[in-house]
This record gives structure tokens, C-alpha cells and sequence, in this order.
């Protein structure tokens, strides 16, 4: 497979285009590996679909797979129609990559089935990130981890360490993280399709009204208690302090997850790190506020020069003209995107950062792809 | 004026009632210091109106001022009429305490008009807040510093710092604070009525619209060039890393203030201290996630216990059961409300904290008015 080089990282490759115009030999060609995606209905589903059809297709037959609810659907894969096929063990024969974007329970099951057809499972899910058999894999930062993979399984992290892990790792690389604070600004769309529909809801509840905001609750009444969908509290004219569930010392899941998957990525297993994870009502992009220290000073200058020329990231950072990334503005998009890049006037080893990522992009399905058209480049080992 | 008590921190403390029962005695009352109102037409003036209906009343005449556009207005002020009158050296004569809320340059020129005029100027610009000759301050954390009013002016801080410093400065004064980082999730209330606007009509353009917000652009071209306001990026779904202007090395000013305020209010010049300003769409009351650290190892019940027994901080911590403060659902409220109180599990001496606070009542009208009463109960000086 090594006779189909790409660049999976290139934020200025132009999407579709040359791809597009590749794919009717790509789908028949004869040697190419099969790809499965199971999860093919949800949200990361659709974006990977759509990825499929942006991106150099170095793919055989691809094979949808989603629950026994989904199956018999047709959707359209590199132009042409696919029935998506109801998950079981024999949907596994002959694929040589599957992707995962399914509950943590079911890749708990599954993700091992495929592995035992032959399969490698690349999983989107909690259920192995931090199975220490198990490599957690962004092929911008840590494609090493892919030289061993023990249980037939690699694990895609967590889409709010990938809205920042790329930019974080460009610079560990060069000069040597020793601590990280980083902050979120969560899009609804993190919780799934159930939070984007919500936030839609409830923006559609207090859009025109302009006498909310102003008291204690009269948000959380206008949008009213059944209203508030995966989030604990109203999301619209709001943010709220929480992701995921309820860990040891009155820490989040999602924030531990930022910590432990960080950690293993970037080879640390001791590094200082602290996270704050809240939901804003933003639908798709994550944001995520970074304060690094490194084990020698770095100038803005320096960390800039750094991210301007690593690989997936995109520079944005000219606040006197107004530039600097926002969620709404790189939504859809493949970067990592960095701005407000400063050193600390107090600590010279320390670089403050604002990162946006699309969590369903990088933070999921991109990065998913990646690992697997990595698996391809390599030659599948 | 020391007979008259109160308990301008208490959060407990019932609105109205009591305090207003006390109205016509107290504005009739000989001997009890005057007051004027600078910039009483304003967003912060209307709610300083509000206060002096809540609060027990200490004060003899209310004078209201503001530009001469607004003079001749008229306003209810503790259930009586009031006309406003136009800023001029003469409205101070006689006045023992001048609070203003004007812009920079006002505040530059008048404030020490008022002093010269034999008031105390109280002001909440930020024209004399880093100058060494003028005290900064929170009553709840450095009220020693009205001991020496040198030039006749008092500061008080920005609303970002209000917003935290009460939580902050109570840690502080128990355990020892050594290091400081601060991301800040800011209403569109801190750029003044046209923010409050702004956001307003931003979020009736977006709602009920369920296309929006998945692809680059498409919110601000929803919104228009021309309907971003004071924000230098749609603010509706969307978080904007940027407020105020922009200072050396790429900080914007809104982050040094945080810094140099808090670092004067703490008495801690050479406080590590570094944050990142994010605007977020929420009509008022300012979030920050802190994260900092203390001289010794402090637990998440040793926090707890501190800020439950601090003046002017209201803890609402239980993540199992959906109580931690929001912004929309803690707004016009008086205390500084703490939540996420949690030990790092990698640095003992690391406490981090969701904290909020209305940034028009704490942040700016609240903070003002309990320096103007410690003022009275302290017979002035």
C-alpha cells in the first residue's frame, strides 16, 4: 500500500477536487484495503462520509455498518449508493480497517470482533484509550505508537484533547512541555445530535425575546425543565460548568479524559495538567484556552514560528486587525486553529494560547481517517 | 456615622423589605452623608438605583449627575422623584461621596473635580486604578486600604476581577496563594447597553434558524459586518477570545487588568498571574474558570469549608445532583458564586474553581456602593 502516498495533515490540501476525480478508479481498483465504518448513521458517521469524498481515496470497498434499527438505509459514499449493513460478526469478513463511532459498550463488544476477523478496529469510543495494550493515536503527534498493536485495536482520543492536542504537541516536541492548564468552550454538538437539536431548540425559545438574561432563572423558565436535553442547565444565553460524569474529587469525565489521554499521546506519563471543561452554546467547534508551561522560555515569536510550520495547524493570531480563530469561523474546516499566542510576562517558560478544533472533524472523524490512511501509508503494520 | 451598622456582604442578607421600610426616616435624616451618583443614567446607574431601594439606608440627600444630554431626566430614587443634573464643578459642594461610572477620560478630569469639592470620588473607571496614590478595593478582601485616601479618589477594579477576586482573595488570605491562572467566559453586558443590544439582535437573527453554525461563515454571515457591535466576531453562537484593547506581547488589556488589579487588591506585586479573556454569548453576569495555587497543600474540603464561611461568597457545589453556579441562573444576585471546588490530582497545593458573578452588581454598581458605606460606617475616613 505504500505505492499510495498522501499527506493526511495538510491543512492547504484543496478538499475534493483532484480526490473526487479519483474516485471511480479508486472504488474498483483491485489490492486496495476494505475499509468498515460502523456507526455509519450518527453524526461523526456523516462528517466521515463527507471526508471520504474530500480526501485522496486510497480505499477498496467500503462497508457500512450501524444498528439493526439503521440498516437497510442507502446512503451515498464516493458518489454511489451503499446499504448500510446491520452490525454483526460476519460484516467483519475480509475488512481490513474498521472504524468505530458507536457507545462505549458496544465498541467494548464489537471493536474485539473485528480484531478476530482480522480487522483493525480504529475506535472513536472511551472503551480502550487507556488499555495500556492499546496505542491512543493522532498521527501528528505520536504516529510511532502505530509500530505495535498488540490487540488489534487503536483508539481514537477523546474530541476535546484533540481540539487542542496537535497545537500542544507541536510545541512539546520543541521545547519540552512540564505543565498544562487548559480551559474548554465545548460545542453542543460534543453530546451528540440530541445536543445540537437541543441547543436549536432553545435558541429558537429565547431568539427575539429581549427581556431574558437579566434575572435569576427566567432563562431556565422561558426554556423550561424538559427542555434542557444532555446538559444539566439551559445552554442558550448560558454556559455550564459540565461534561460528562462525576469522577473522584468532584472532577468530570471529560476533564480527566483531557489529563489521562493527553498524558499517554504526548509520552508523559507524569505531566502536570489541569483542565476545566464547560459547555457553551455554540453547535460545532471546540474551543479550548491554553496556558503551557515548557522546561526552557519561549518566546510569542518562537511558539509561533513552531505552530505556523507544524503539521495540522493553522495560524491565526493578529488581534489589532481582529484576527484570531472563533468556533463560528473555522466550524467545517480540517486544522487545528491557533491564535492569542503571548508568553507569559511573568514566567518566560510559559505560553498562553486559544485553539479551536471541529470536534466532529479532527476532534473525530478526521482523526479516525487518519490513523487509518496511516495504517495504509505503512503498508497496515 | 458608625451607628449605623450594616452587613454590606452578607448574602443571606433579604432584598428590599427591611431597608426599604427604612426609606423616607433615612432620606429626611439630618446629619447623613450625601451622596451623588455620577453617570446615574447609565447601565450600571440603573442598577445602582435598584441597590439603594435594596440595601439599608445610610444616606442623607441622593444627588444624580450625568451629561448634560441626559440632565433634566428624571429618576425614582428610594420611591421619590429625582432630577438629573448636568456634570459641573458645582454639584459636588456639599457632597461627601461621589460615585462615578463614567468612560476613562471622564472619570480622568471630574473625579478629582469631586475631590477638590471635599468628596470622596469612589470611581469605576479605570483612569486611577494602578496609580500607588489611589486605593483599589474590595470590601470583602483589602478594606484596610481606606485608610489612606490620599488623593481623595478610590478605585474599584474591573468587572473580570470582581468576578473572582472575593472566592480568590478568601483561599488567599487562608492558605497563601503563590500562582494564579484565570480563562474567563464574559457576558455582552461588560461593553455596556450596545453589547447587551448587540447580542440581543444577533440572537433573534440566529433563532429558530437550524442551518446554522456547522459550516465556516455562515453565523457571521447570518449576522451581517454590520451587526457585530463593539465585538470584534459574532458573539451568538460563537465565544470571541478578545475583549478590550489590544497591549505588549499580544495580551489584551482586559487580561492585564486582571493581573495588575489583582495583584494591588491581594497585595501580591509580584503575583504569577496570567489569564485569557473570552467573550461568550450571555447577557450578563461574568464566569471564570480558576486554577490556583497556594503556599501549602489545600484540599477541596478545606476550600469548601473557607469560601462556605467567606463574606460576599455563595458555594454551590454538588456536580452529582446539577448544582454548580451558571451565569443565567445566578444574574442579578449580590454574592460571588463558587462551584467546582476540587484538588488537583497532581498538585496538591492546586485548587481550581467555577466562579460567577454579575458583573453589573459585583462587578461594578455592588462593589462601589459597599466601598461608599464602609466609607459611613467608618465615619468617612
Amino acid at each position: 500500500m505504500a505505492d499510495h502516498p498522501h499527506v493526511p495533515n495538510d491543512p492547504s490540501r484543496p478538499a475534493g477536487g483532484q480526490a473526487a476525480a479519483a474516485q471511480s478508479a479508486a472504488a474498483s481498483a483491485p489490492g486496495r484495503p476494505t475499509l468498515a465504518i460502523v456507526g455509519a448513521t450518527g453524526a461523526v458517521g456523516t462528517v466521515m462520509l463527507s471526508l471520504l469524498d474530500e480526501r485522496p481515496d486510497v480505499w477498496g470497498e467500503i462497508r457500512l455498518i450501524a444498528s439493526a434499527r439503521s440498516a437497510g438505509r442507502t446512503l451515498r459514499v464516493r458518489g454511489e449508493d451503499v446499504v448500510v449493513q446491520a452490525l454483526a460478526p460476519e460484516v467483519f469478513d475480509g475488512v481490513d480497517i474498521a472504524m468505530f463511532d458507536v457507545p462505549d459498550e458496544i465498541s467494548a463488544i464489537w471493536a474485539p470482533v473485528a480484531a478476530e476477523h482480522g480487522a483493525i478496529a480504529v475506535d472513536n469510543s472511551g472503551a480502550f484509550r487507556l488499555d495500556p495494550d492499546v496505542p491512543l493515536v493522532v498521527p501528528e503527534v505520536n504516529p510511532d505508537a502505530l509500530a505495535d498493536i498488540p490487540r488489534g485495536i487503536i483508539a481514537n482520543p477523546n474530541c476535546t484533547t484533540l481540539s487542542m492536542i496537535v497545537a500542544v504537541g507541536a510545541l512539546h516536541r520543541e521545547f519540552g512541555l512540564e505543565s498544562l492548564f487548559a480551559t474548554s468552550y465545548q460545542a453542543a454538538s460534543g453530546a451528540g445530535q440530541v445536543g445540537i437539536d437541543t441547543l436549536y431548540d432553545q435558541l429558537a425559545a429565547v431568539g427575539g425575546r429581549r427581556d431574558l438574561g437579566q434575572t435569576a432563572g427566567d432563562v431556565r423558565k422561558t426554556i423550561g425543565d424538559d427542555g434542557f436535553g444532555p446538559f444539566p442547565a439551559p445552554l442558550a444565553l448560558n454556559v455550564v460548568p459540565w461534561a460528562g460524569s462525576l469522577k473522584d474529587g468532584g472532577w468530570s469525565s471529560e476533564e480527566l479524559k483531557i489529563r489521562n489521554e493527553s498524558r499517554k499521546i504526548l509520552g508523559l506519563p507524569s505531566l502536570r495538567i489541569s483542565a476545566t471543561c464547560v459547555r457553551v452554546p455554540v453547535i460545532t467547534t471546540h474551543a479550548v484556552a491554553v496556558h503551557a508551561r515548557f522546561g526552557r522560555p519561549v518566546t510569542g515569536a518562537e511558539a509561533r514560528a513552531v505552530l505556523t510550520n507544524a503539521p495540522g495547524v493553522a495560524v491565526l493570531d493578529d488581534p489589532a486587525n481582529g484576527e484570531f480563530p472563533t468556533p463560528a469561523d473555522v466550524v467545517g474546516t480540517d486544522p487545528t486553529w491557533v491564535g492569542r499566542i503571548r508568553q507569559s510576562p511573568d514566567d518566560p517558560h510559559e505560553v498562553a494560547l486559544f485553539v479551536c478544533g471541529d470536534n466532529l472533524r479532527k476532534g473525530a472523524a478526521l482523526n479516525t481517517l487518519q490513523i487509518a490512511e496511516t495504517l495504509v501509508a505503512r503498508g497496515l503494520r
